[in-house]
Order: C-alpha cells, then sequence, then structure tokens
C-alpha cells in the first residue's frame, strides 16, 4: 500500500469535497485523514487528505487533474526525508536541537548542510558528520556575502527547505525571491512585538511579564511573514534580560522544530500573510 | 437560508464523506465547515458539518436517512437555546460565571432552573430571575435526598444538560441513569490526579508545582467520565492549600464554561470514556 | 494582633535589611512574609514585609521613621478594604466578574460607584446594589466629557483605584494626572503588541497563533503604563476575529481581577516605566 | 569579590533574618539576592541569601556558626561547577537536550559520566567526548544489576547529582540510600497522575486533554519523591500515544533541564516530600 498527501488550495466552491472524496472512493482510496478549512473572508479553500491505494502516483495526479481542472491548485506528496538545510551564526540551541531529533531519526529530513557566517559552531556540526560550510561576511557588504552564501547554496539540488536556526543576518529581498515560502525563521519575541534587534533587551525595558518566540516564513519584510507557530514563557522583575534571553532559548528551540515539524509532514498553508496549519 | 449540524457516529467505513458530500452537492447546501476524524484504534468514523441551504430539516433527515441507511448513527440538529439545569452547592464562581454570560446573552441556552442543596445562593440566583430550587439534604440519606432533587427536576421537559457548577454532593447510578450522556461536571483537580475528595488539600500535601481543573461527562464512577476540557496554572512553595483554591477557582470557571459552550455547539462526541471534540 | 505590610521602595545601600529586620525584632513583631529585590540597573531597592504584633500603626511608622530615616520612601498600610471606582463602556465580562468576586466577599475593597459612558451596563450594576452614573460623551468634545466624568468622580473621597473593565475612551493626560497611579486598565491585546484600536482585528490579520490581554497602570502613553500582568491563549487559522474576542474575554477578565487583586494586598511596586510584584 | 550563596533550613523563630542581615553587615557584604519563605505548617524556616566581599569561605562559616549556633541547619556554597552522572536507557531527547547545553558551556557542572543499561546511546556521547559506560542488565536480577551499577559509579569521587534522563529501571531503597537527595528523575507524565510504567499509554486511555512531565527527587516510593518541576502541552482526540509520546518529550527535557538549572543553582530545598525553590 502506498500513502499519499493530497493538498488542494483554492478559490472556493460548491462540490470540491464531494469530487474529490468521488475520485478516492473510485480509487478504493483508504482516507486516513481528512481536513479541511474555507477561509470566508477570502473565499478560500484548503484541503489536507492522507490517503492510502495501491495506485502510483502519476496515475494519482493525473486523475485528480481529470476531475479538479484548470483552475484548481492541488499537490500530490509521497512521504518522504526532505532536504534542509540550516542556517547559523553563534548561537547553538536551536542547532543542536535539530540535530538531536536528527540523529534520533525523529526528523524526516536529510540535513545537506549547514552554513554559518562564522566557525564558531563547525565542531558540533562535525560531530554529527553533517558538511559545515563557513561564509564568513568580514570586509563583505550584504550583498557580496549573500552571493557569496547563494553561491554555495546552489551546489545543493533540491532544497525543500531553509531553516534559519538563529541566523542573525537579514536576508535581501533577492534572497528570499531565490527561496520563495521555503526559509523558516526563528524569531525570539513574541511577534508582532519587538520586532528586530535584540527583542528580549526590549522586553525587559518594556517589562513585559510574558516572553515569547515566533517560527514564521521569511518574507521581504522583517519579520513579518507568515507565521508557522508561537509559544511563551512566564518572566518577572527578578529577571535580567540575560536570564530573558536564557528563557527564552528553550521555547525557540521548540518553537522552531515544531514548526520544522509541520513544514516535513506538508501540514502549512500559505495564503497571502498568514498559514493555514491541519 | 437555514443552518444545520449533522453529526455522523459510526463504525468507519470506505466512501461515507463521499455519501454525504454527493448529497450536501446534490442539495445545494454550502458547506460551512466540515471536520472528520478516524478512530482507527476503535474503527470508528465522527464528522460533524455545519450546512446552509433551503432544505427544511425534516426533509434533509430524511434524506440522510435514505443514502447512510440503518447501520449508521447521525443526528441533525437546528441551532437553538438548550435547555439546562444549573446544580450548586455554596460556592458561587461557576454559577456566577454562567450567570454574567447568560446576561450578556453568550450562551446558547435557556437556563430554566438553578437546583441546590442550600439556599446560600439564592439572592444571587433571583438576581437574574432565574427559577431557584432549594432541595436540602438535611435529614434524609443519599438516595431520598436524590429523589426529591429528581422530583425537582421532572417538573422542566426537555433538559438538554445539567450543568453541576460545584455540586458537591456524589450521584447515584440511578441519578446518573436518568440524565446519561447530559451530566457536564467541574472537578477542581487534574483528573485523573486527586480523584474525590478536597483535591488542593491533596495537591497542597504532595507538592505539585502545577495545579488544575477538569470538565467531563458524569458516569459512575466517581470522577471518571469522559474528559471535555481541562486548564492549569501555575503554583509554588508558598502557596497554602487555599491559596490553590483561590488560583484554582479561575481555572474552574473558565474550564467548566469552555466545556459548556462545546456542549450548546453540539461540538462533543463521546465514546466509550473519551470525547472527539470538534 | 494586629497585621501591617511594610512597603520600602528606595535608593539601595546595604544595611537595609539588617535595619528593618533589627526594629522587627525589637519590637516583638512576627515576620509572616518577606520579598526583596534589588533593581542593580536602577540601584533600587525594593521590599515588603507582613509582620505581626501588638503596635499601633501611628507607632511603627514613627519608629520606621526613626531608623530607615529621610531618604528611605516607605510605607506602613494596615490591610483594610480599599475603595475602587469601576469605568465600563458596553462589554460585561470585566464588569460581571469583579462583581460576582465581590459578591462573594473575596476582593478586600468597597466597590463605591460604577461610571460608564452608555447605560447599557445600568441593569446589571443594579443587581448588585452598587450606584451606576452614566456620563454619556453625546453631544460632547473628549475634554468636556472628561470634565463630567472628574465631576462625578469628585463626589467620592479616598478613592484607592480606578478600574477600567472594559472603558473604551482614551483618557487625558489631565485625568492621569489626577488619579496618578491608581488607574488599571485591561488592554485586550498582548502588549506591546497591537496598541491601539480592536487588537483582535489587528491579530486576525496579522495571523497570530497565541492573543493575550495585559493589565497595566495608564500613564500618558496610549496602552504604554507599567504592565502588572499578562496572559495568554492559543488560537489557529479557524479563528474569526469574533472568535478570537470571544476567548480573548476569558482571558481578559482574568488578567483584569488579578491585577486587582495584587493592586488590592499592596503587592505592586512601580519604578519608572515597570512594575515589581511580590 | 568572592560570591557565596547561605543556605538555612530550620526551625522557624524569632530574629533569624536579624542576626545573619546583622553579620552580612557587619562583614560589609553585599546581599545580591535575599529570598525567605516560612512554612507555618511546619514552623520551618528557608532562606537562601546571595553575598559578596572580600571574606573567606571557612571564615565565613565560622562566623554563621558563631551567630547561628547548633540548632541552625546551614551551608556555605561557593559557586563551583558540580559533578554530575548521567544515567539513561534508549531515549536520547533529554540526554541530547543536557549535552547540548553543556557543549554551549551552560551548565554549571562536569558531566562525569554517563551510565547505561544499554549501549545505544554510546555513539551519541563519544561525540561529546565523556566517559560512556554500560552496565547491561541482562542475565541479572535487579539486585545484581544495581551492583554493579553502584561499582560503576564508585570510581567517581564527589558525586553531587545523578541524573535520571530516561533510565528505565526502577532502583532499590539500597540505591536510593547510596545517593540521598541526589537523585534527579524525569518522569514522563504529570504527576500524580498515572505513576508508572507507559504514562502515555495510560493517559491516551483515560482521554486526557493535557499531558504533563514532572522532575523530581527520588525516593523509596515509585515516582513519589519530592517534586521540583512540572510543565504541560495540550492534546487532543487526534493523538494517538505514540503521538503524546512525541509532543511529551519536548516538555520531558525541558522539564528536566530547568530541574538540573535549579539544583546546580543551589535553589532547591527539600522538605519532607515538598520542595522550597526560590
Amino acid at each position: 500500500m502506498k500513502q499519499y498527501r493530497i493538498l488542494i488550495d483554492c478559490a472556493d466552491k460548491k462540490g470540491l469535497v464531494y469530487t474529490t472524496s468521488k475520485l478516492f472512493y473510485e480509487l478504493e482510496l483508504n482516507i486516513l485523514s481528512n481536513h479541511e478549512f474555507v477561509d470566508s473572508d477570502n473565499e478560500k479553500f484548503f484541503m489536507r487528505s492522507v490517503v492510502e491505494g495501491e495506485i502510483e502516483e502519476a496515475t494519482l495526479h493525473e486523475k485528480l487533474n481529470d476531475v479538479l481542472m484548470d483552475e484548481i491548485n492541488f499537490k500530490v506528496v509521497s512521504p518522504r526525508k526532505k532536504n534542509i538545510v540550516l542556517m547559523v551564526t553563534k548561537e547553538s540551541h536551536c542547532l543542536g536541537d535539530i540535530l538531536i531529533r536528527y540523529e534520533a531519526g525523529e526528523l524526516d529530513a536529510n540535513i545537506v548542510a549547514v552554513v554559518s557566517n562564522y566557525d564558531l559552531l563547525e565542531p558540533l556540526v562535525d560531530k554529527f558528520d553533517i558538511p559545515f560550510f563557513c561564509v564568513s561576511h568580514e570586509g563583505l557588504d550584504r550583498n557580496q556575502h549573500e552571493l557569496e552564501v547563494l553561491k554555495c547554496l546552489e551546489q545543493f539540488k533540491d532544497i525543500d527547505y531553509i531553516v534559519l536556526a538563529k541566523y542573525m543576518r537579514i536576508l535581501t529581498p533577492h534572497f528570499v525571491e531565490a527561496y520563495r515560502d521555503k526559509i523558516i525563521n526563528i524569531h525570539h519575541s513574541f511577534l508582532p512585538a519587538f520586532i528586530g534587534a535584540n527583542p528580549y533587551k526590549q522586553a525587559h525595558e518594556r517589562g513585559v511579564k510574558i516572553i515569547g518566540a515566533t517560527a514564521h516564513f521569511v518574507n521581504n519584510d522583517l519579520d513579518e511573514g507568515p507565521i508557522i507557530s508561537q509559544d511563551v514563557i512566564n518572566v518577572n522583575h527578578d529577571h535580567s534580560w540575560k536570564d530573558m534571553q536564557r528563557s527564552g532559548r528553550d521555547v525557540e528551540k521548540i518553537t522552531l522544530s515544531r514548526a520544522l515539524k509541520l513544514a516535513l509532514e506538508d501540514r502549512i498553508f500559505v495564503h497571502k500573510n498568514k498559514t493555514v496549519i491541519f
């Protein structure tokens, strides 16, 4: 038996569930799980079905194409290990969390490389026998450095996701466009609070009682892309901003790993600046 | 346009989504929301669809009956105010929370009566012009008292739910049977921890760092019915059991009101000792 | 035995704990609880001691004055019911939560009045026999309306706190100055995210996965005063902004009531734009 | 300047704060932080002061001894790396979390060894150049195996804490006694719910809506020792017990690491079956 994830993302209209469930029935597919959502504000329909059967992927795709026709945006995905690149700077907590899960076989992914603008985390990455590339930004302006990074990334075919696991440099629109909807970032605040640099210092100065972290897709507005997951933790007056940073790291790593898992399982739809997550 | 909630709860088999979505399509019903769940351990299928159309309730029921046939357990529900009875003892926080929501028109319900074994909360209930019945347990044994309570309840036709909003007496199997799957209780602990009397004292003695509350349907095992909702709050060594009780009350009332809202919206399926909630 | 709360808030220097604990020892006071915090960034010392003994308040004050001397800012507070005024507009959930607690004797306060710019909540307030004042803003500009409100408030002597329990008008600096450090507001977002109007709509448009509420003292910057308490709740793509508002109300009322309790127990110190809470 | 943690844990009596703060003042020590708690049920006093000054540890100890005298139980601790041994079975998430923190220099500890009853995690531990000892239980009864483990542990002098990072065997009273108040365990449920084997399966069967994890000191009653920290995560009907296990792992590792940090910073007092944590 083969398993497929069928992802539909289109303008809402009557009969979409009927059409697909009819096809699944005729093809003798078992529906293992089925999620739909109608975004009535935007008249959009989203569906994720996991089905099981004897059919080949190409045939299933063709059959779906026949019934859904041109205007319907759909994908058929066979569960497979996705290719991911991690980008980091100096902090190891998000990287380490992903590496430990990777080593345990918990991630449905191949980590094809770790890319950093420093060599500080090379020894950690080496332990796990994953290629590490240091692309230093020293002496380069933002554009020059990014071109070097892009050149480095080009050697890897079929990158499914780039995970910014505390990569502390801002990406240009050029980079973002090259990996559109494929870059997942962890921002160390509860967005949209404390956009930009040093959110823990900002949070400490503001005297908040809760801090958080936000995993999101990257678009061209700094820290403004579609949010995938968020989590928070209580703090109080006794916390210095360094304490907040320390507590915040646990939230960051769990939030990023959770978002990555959702992406690897094809559970995220992006529409405009928002996500639908099944 | 009329709105209906269609609730299906049956043994899983192929084609259930197809059959129903075909009917909805042919009847020109809009699907406003649709949730399915397959419990593969128990080979059970659960579905809740909210649809909109010109059809009469009786006709829709008949049509569904035609396609789903005998072995399928389904319900068609028109959104309507459900009849509820609140039962209380001495504490007002859960009762008060429900009364304030009721007054604001937030609950899709008629509170037909409040029944108590004390008269302490009568003045509060009177403010909201809701009939209050004191059925004292003094001088009566458990069975005698319950018979009095049941007699009191009998005057209300078509009770949809009985909400035990801190009713601190244990119900007999006879009572539970009379209102099977209709009694919602709030237990002041994170079940299954601290079953039974004075859970805050138990929690304090055990030195837990988190306390909680559990809303559940009542069955014949004390505090063992299907769980609808749970929530928790942090505590520490500085909390006496009275402090825990005080903090816990906020969790209790929110958890109970959340469960009640789910019930009023027909979002809860009960299967064996568990709930499926859409 | 009498109980006192001693609150010290001053520049940090050596020997403060020694000086006060020596005095408590000599006066034969039992220390029931004792909290200190040194804000080393600002070189500030905060202390809250609850003591018990035979001494009169005036004597204790004098003795503390002798040892702490001029430069030390301290207060001796006898636990007593504080006078509070509630201000509301149209929503009843925060008001109702406070009224139910009040009725249960849970609040160490006298609610001397409820003031509103609408008469919508008058029936609810009347149930609890609390004076209700409608000061309509119709036909008045902001300043004129506020002068009317201030005139209304003037009749109440010794207001300890004004609680903005969903009062949906912005206060002028003149008003804020008149009740400096005495106005507690609930903002229906996780500040500093979504300052200003309709935060739930803002949150929905941003596609956040968590929403929150913030209780804070009011100063002259809109939604920028010292934060007392915050809480959050998970949401997802399925929530319309109305759903967020509905879920958010539970967080709002609990967060505001928690902040009010802290204030009534003299547990909050304000320093610059932050709070220290024991 | 040297820093010391002074930990007092004794029967409550008047003047304890006075006596110690007087000494600190006379010794010209800065008080960096100060926490006290009076457990009035048990008439116990707990205090943790962090002080800074020119004094030697031995002198400070002697001076404290002079003023506190015989009946007072106190400790003076110089912040130093504590020696810890990790014990594991097959799962890597807690171990990995600790190793990544260790590598980042985040833990004030030396991991002197990892001991396991399987060799499965040896490759992971080897990456971090920490001695790994496999003490297989095969062919041995519980007592024989434990004697082997104890023999293995004996080679390490001055073990401060043994961290059971998912060590899936029950320890005998003999072992617990040998490392009294030094063994920290993570239990994969929200204690006291689901004591014993396979708590996720138990939780799934019970249909709970929240699962949790508990870090606690080990005593002779299975899963009954003093609780250090707890945390929870929401689940729903859609989670199989394997899903619960997967989500639960994140809670387990964060909860255990948090407890370990508290222990390393000498923030935990144990009294009877409870902890006081500053």
